[in-house]
């Protein structure tokens, strides 16, 4: 199989802002292309465009935009790991010999309709992401005797690594008092506790061996996937095991990297709620059982930045379509030392975790220099 | 790079039927593994969805439905050609190794968001396939002086064919006088001319070489792709060259296969509208510039089922992210001597053309047994 590496990125602020998802595309693809002058849209075989966004035929769209006319175009859709699984099936088109330049772009608006679990009659009117998130949460607490000012320290650091990331949606840290007494959402989950969708975009591009080596500055190789998906309805994995899928798609990403969680120098996590982070972390053998919030604590108070360091979805911000390329965006940063004030202390291996509606699906990916 | 065959298939009657997305996916999945029980879906690497509706994770819902628990798993849509666009990323997983069996399932409903030209400000209110259409009709008209009577050879002749497949919409041949005397939809369109949006689906499962010979009684083989994307916007195209990107999809097709179109026995091309066939024919090398009706007609008249013995779009409907999975089903079927009364005439290699939106993209596969 044919390695597969990053060449360059692009990325835009996360916001409020009512840019079309069209705009949101065009802007990052457009500062990817600006920042890498030596990516020549003319080489591109194919233009993959992750979003949730209705609009139709958005890749070639931005290919017509951007000057590119490749051969391969279209969009994926998975919800809120559909950044990931567009990275993942560039790989493929590279790996497999059918493309040797990929460019993934990808965007959504705070108003996506990606934010809704509609197919889920089963849920009632409890369709909305918050719902489960508080099962998830009531669940953890109990099961772990973890109290809601622990679970609060999650919001608290990532909040505060997104003060050093220019493109994070936060703009101001908090304190475990602020996030217990900011809006009740519902009994176990509180308005500081969740990710918020904005309008925001993010664009990487990936390459052959032969490419990456002639085009990149400081290449960044994906060593390592790892994907499942268990099921559409999150009551499956419910109580036992909260987050199977990114378990699963954590030992098979770290077995193709032939690395171990303790190898990993720096990860992205899919924070979407706070209780998602500690989960995570124990799903992907960071943390043991129901010590999550201990590794996390200790990170925040010695101001280590290894777990999120651009603030996780937390503190970020999540457009859907944007979240998993963005993610492995920060991870490649770190890994190039270009990361600023959030830089890792020299990482070599880092991490990207990016999920779905509930844990109901993962996408693992392990990058290395 | 590891060869990728075609396993097994299923597929619904194409009706105006009010069934939902879901429903259609479950439908033509459920048939594919009756027909074919030694593809158990425990062994399922890949779920992927083909389609333009506005429902988020189909991927995960079908797979959930049908008892599917694949690593990866996500929704393809590039309006009319999603289908042959998500067949080619199967492909690519298989060939690069990351799944080794990919089950991809195409559906659209007869109100499908993805029929209306919706991004394109710049056509105004024309912004429905059939102004396009139109265009393309009134240009090759006067410029190879093709007469409506000798267009309309098209839909008699995809009617006629579209008898012998159980699966399709039309219900009644028609005559080159039925199509004159049809609705005017535009001063160059008649209604018979149009293919008709319809609820359907379409399923094929895709594996590797180890797979297809523990599996398939009858393998098929894709040994050739080719895709291209010229814009997104179709004046481009007008009046030059209507289907650069057919053109560049069939050669680089026909390459990797390492064929030229007299090999190619039968043939699946996307006549969305009658002047989509002999367009096609000539850009993929079948016939002349100018000559496509001239093939046609000498077809017709032989009763040679070669060109869309299924009735083309035409005959068959067109639910858009079905059609291109319909398509290849039905090369298979011919390939394996399995069409019933349609069956051509002992083939060994086949073709599918399957475009979006003025063929402004184009991918083209070339089969074989």
């Amino acid at each position: 199989m044919n390695r597969v590496g990053i060449i360059g990125y692009g990325i835009t602020p996360f916001t409020k802002k009512d840019h079309s998802t069209e705009s949101a595309l065009l802007e990052s693809t457009r500062r990817l292309f600006v920042e890498n002058p030596e990516i020549m849209p003319k080489e591109i075989d194919a233009v993959l465009v992750s979003t949730n966004s209705n609009t139709k035929y958005l890749s070639p769209i931005l290919s017509e935009m951007t000057g590119v006319s490749p051969k391969i175009s279209h969009t994926v859709e998975s919800l809120c790991s559909s950044g990931t699984n567009t990275i993942v099936s560039a790989y493929s088109y590279i790996a497999s010999g059918l493309a040797d330049l990929v460019l993934v772009a990808g965007a959504d608006r705070y108003d996506s309709p990606g934010q809704v679990l509609e197919w889920d009659n089963s849920r009632g009117q409890y369709k909305h992401p918050v719902f489960w998130a508080s099962i998830f949460s009531k669940a953890y607490k109990r099961r772990f005797s973890v109290s809601n000012e622990q679970l609060a320290i999650v919001p608290v650091k990532n909040h505060k690594q997104a003060k050093d990331n220019p493109n994070a949606l936060s703009e101001k840290i908090c304190t475990v008092e602020d996030v217990i007494n900011s809006k009740k959402i519902t009994k176990d989950l509180r308005l500081l506790e969740c990710s918020r969708p904005c309008t925001g975009s993010a664009s990487i591009v990936l390459g052959s061996e032969d490419m990456v080596k002639r085009l990149a500055h400081s290449p960044v190789w994906i060593t390592g996937i790892g994907q499942k998906t268990t099921s559409a309805g999150f009551t499956k994995n419910i109580p036992s095991n909260f987050m199977e899928s990114t378990k699963i798609a954590g030992r098979m990403s770290l077995e193709m990297s032939n690395k171990h969680a303790k190898n990993i120098d720096v990860a992205e996590i899919h924070d979407a709620f706070s209780v998602c982070e500690p989960m995570a972390l124990e799903a992907l053998g960071f943390s043991a059982d129901g010590k999550g919030m201990h590794t996390i604590q200790e990170l925040h108070e010695t101001d280590n930045f290894k777990i999120n360091p651009r603030g996780g979805l937390i503190g970020a911000g999540h457009p859907l379509g944007a979240t998993g390329i963005a993610q492995t965006i920060e991870v490649t940063q770190q890994l190039q030392s270009n990361a600023g004030n959030r830089q890792v202390d020299d990482p070599k291996v880092g991490l990207v975790h990016n999920m779905s509606a509930a844990a109901t699906s993962s996408t693992v990916l392990v990058l290395e220099t």
